[in-house]
């Protein structure tokens, strides 16, 4: 057997830009101006489920989804962030943060599914951009 | 300062049965034969989001976490799990672990806010619920 190597979803790749890599996660903005909203990817190939990590890189897991939200809520000051792995569309096994606010567009709804992805302007993609990769302290 | 006792919300006891309990959290069966689904909720006071757990309940939540995904597959042999924390109409921390399928009824759809609630036959659900405490190993 060969070991597979983790390579990015193209549909995860085509709707984010990458801010930087953590031990375990590569760290996604997802391109949709309606909310703050971060995706961690664990760098491993063929992960689909929670329980398909090892248990190392579980704790790694929780640790960075602790390390995302307390950027996106330092970031933002949302009313509230919402953490989910769902993987109904895309199996690759990818954990969503997203900031969410009492006036956003589709409050108190989930986000997925609703309306369209609204991109960035690349001016303001590359101002959150900046202020998110300053505070994960990527390069 | 007192300290305060953590207190179920209403509204997730309305909505649930309790299966039992793990080191850190309440294991509750929602209350929906359209999903197999479990809501753990950790059982300190004043929770709102993963980022409020101290670093020894974070990794407690993720194994947590893990247990009960092998709980739901092993029981339901689902084609996915959804695993969130959401929060959006009840505040107090919990995370919400359901059985997919692509059958369901709701599919690929996250499952909030889709449809009524559908209570189990009571019959279902204390036969469910069994399945499930045996596998968590409750007593």
């Amino acid at each position: 057997m060969t070991a597979q190597k983790f390579v990015l979803d193209p549909r995860l790749e085509a709707d984010t830009s990458e801010l930087g890599e953590l031990d375990l996660c590569k760290v996604l903005l997802m391109d949709d101006a309606r909310f703050p909203w971060v995706v961690l990817v664990p760098k491993r190939a063929d992960l689909v489920e929670i329980i398909d990590l090892g248990s190392t890189d579980l704790v790694r897991l929780i640790e960075e989804i602790a390390t995302a939200s307390g950027v996106l809520e330092a970031a933002t000051s949302p009313h509230k962030l919402n953490v989910a792995a769902l993987g109904n569309v895309v199996r690759q096994l990818h954990v969503h943060i997203i900031a969410r606010f009492e006036n956003d567009a589709v409050w108190p709804a989930p986000v997925w599914g609703k309306g369209e992805r609204e991109p960035y302007a690349p001016v303001k993609r590359a101002e959150f951009a900046g202020k998110l990769r300053a505070g994960f302290g990527f390069g």
